[in-house]
């Protein structure tokens, strides 16, 4: 029972070319260019809690990642449609539907796939990991790949949060979704915005903000060097006002693997650790959850998409009802 | 009410580099890309009918077409869900999030906004028409050029049709509706798939098939020369056995202007009655509506998101009830 949806585009910037546009003889002169907008589509169902969720693609992905899932399953969209919440999800400016990008792009069909299955943790090509949370059937991959699409530009994650700041003064107070790449966008919107009221990010793989003075040493791992961020410790303290909650599947090693596809995780799970120490040492409320440990086990980079992803659902919705966020 | 929704991708290709994949460095040898497929989001309502509605965006737009209007009024997805239609909109290959692409792209930020003002007849930049059915204020300009998105490559005819007509081998029997550059990849995909019951083409742009032997001449415009393709007779005959409907809206001259923005769409009306008159002498059943004909005025190249597309789509359902296709 949806009450009502649609679409929109919010926030961006408007390129406008010098000269006089004449419209018997149209060139680029005196003409404008809308761009670095996000796309938006919502749907709000009868009788829906108040806090509505805001849903952030990874690298690679758009909205896709939210909707139906690669074997056909519903994801986390619909299930939290049928939980009541008011459901947004985006694509991030220079990204799937929010393509008019205010920087030029060359876009090249690159074959990367194999490195995605691995890096997705699905397992080391081809072969699947032993009881991975994902159907083995080369339908379901072929959705899996296809549910990839190019950024047209750079990706900005200044102009990235600045968007989707402006959906949250749109829409007011919500909770923001996050997975991957948009983890540290996530932390990033939260500075700019209060209407951000809590985080609940899915595997979040960069830009950890730290208290200048304190950020850790950077993180070797034979996917690359992970480094923190620093930033004014007034900024900092915003970061202590909201719940947050931070997901990581399985397939994770606890020591440096010459496996890129997993040894970058490893990193990264130990920096969502070492950054949920810092926000609460100043009163702030971090949770980092690695899966396998409150016996979810199998689960990919995209939990909220593996055939668990009810299982994980329950969980997300355990810790909203703890912070008193699904009224 | 909606019993059921979800998105998928559909149609499309697969490259495969020559090579081993080496997951512990990895290169582009020995991986794949998926791309060339159709992106689609679908609903379907409660005691819906028995044909869905696959709408299908025009040149530079994507879904967003049918979804909600630049003024924030419900689009003709929502309209027809309304009406009990399950609603199918497509990103087409190489578009909004179709955006994996098997060909090379090159995107430049170029600005064009005013000549699309003008050619999808708002009016004469800066002036409005008329008695348009657009809204005059700057929010809703601001969604309109927002509401468009780069081709990720060239535009092929060939490839959308193509995944189009596999959607339809996944839905079984379903209407098209098509809007301006989709008219003509809307003719190219009913001659594949006979599943594509009805067509209902919103200002079809170009792509008008005849049979060998009677392609009328090229029109010439002060917006380029229109020109229609000549296929085999015995493909050609397959346009006759459906019903087609198109429609266009109003500030089309009858007599040659030197103002592009409207002269393209005077050899484009010109040309859709000649294409009726010719499937119509072989037993086909096309009928062309020009809407200030039937009483509807104002309307720009987007009627059915235009200030008065409720009138504009209860003629499209008027038509759909005579052609036993609401069932």
């Amino acid at each position: 029972m949806i009450i009502e949806q649609g679409s929109f585009a919010v926030g961006g910037t408007v390129i406008t070319n010098p000269g006089t546009f004449n419209p018997y003889n149209p060139t680029p002169e005196g003409q404008t260019f809308h761009g670095d907008h996000a796309y938006v589509f919502y749907q709000i169902p009868t009788e829906s809690k108040k806090l509505p969720l805001v849903m952030w693609h990874g690298i690679g992905q758009f909205s896709k990642t939210w909707e139906t899932t690669p074997d056909g399953r519903e994801g986390f969209q619909n299930i939290f449609l049928r939980r009541k919440f008011p459901v947004y999800v985006i694509d991030q400016p220079r990204r799937g539907n929010a393509g008019r990008s205010t920087v030029p792009a060359t876009i090249n069909p690159i074959p990367d796939e194999q490195q995605w299955f691995d890096t997705f943790r699905i397992g080391i090509w081809p072969n699947y990991f032993e009881g991975v949370q994902f159907s083995r059937d080369s339908l379901t991959l072929n959705q899996y790949f296809r549910s990839m699409t190019p950024s047209i530009g750079t990706i900005d994650a200044n102009i990235n949060s600045d968007a989707v700041s402006k959906l949250f003064n749109k829409i007011g107070p919500a909770i923001l979704v996050t997975h991957s790449h948009s983890g540290g966008m996530g932390w990033l919107t939260a500075l700019k915005n209060q209407n951000v009221k809590a985080i609940i990010s899915y595997e979040p793989g960069s830009g950890f903000l730290f208290p200048d003075g304190e950020v850790p040493s950077p993180k070797a791992s034979s996917a690359g060097t992970l480094e923190a961020v620093g930033i004014p410790k007034e900024d900092f303290m915003l970061l202590t006002k909201i719940p947050i909650v931070i997901y990581y599947g399985d397939f994770i090693p606890e020591q440096p693997s010459n496996n890129p596809g997993i040894d970058g995780w490893r990193v990264r799970l130990e920096m969502a650790r070492l950054w949920r120490d810092v926000v609460n040492k100043y009163g702030g409320d971090v949770t980092v959850v690695h899966l396998p440990e409150v016996g979810l086990k199998g689960n990919t980079h995209f939990p909220f998409s593996d055939l668990n992803n009810i299982e994980v659902a329950n969980l997300m919705s355990k810790w909203l009802k703890e912070k008193g966020l699904d009224k």
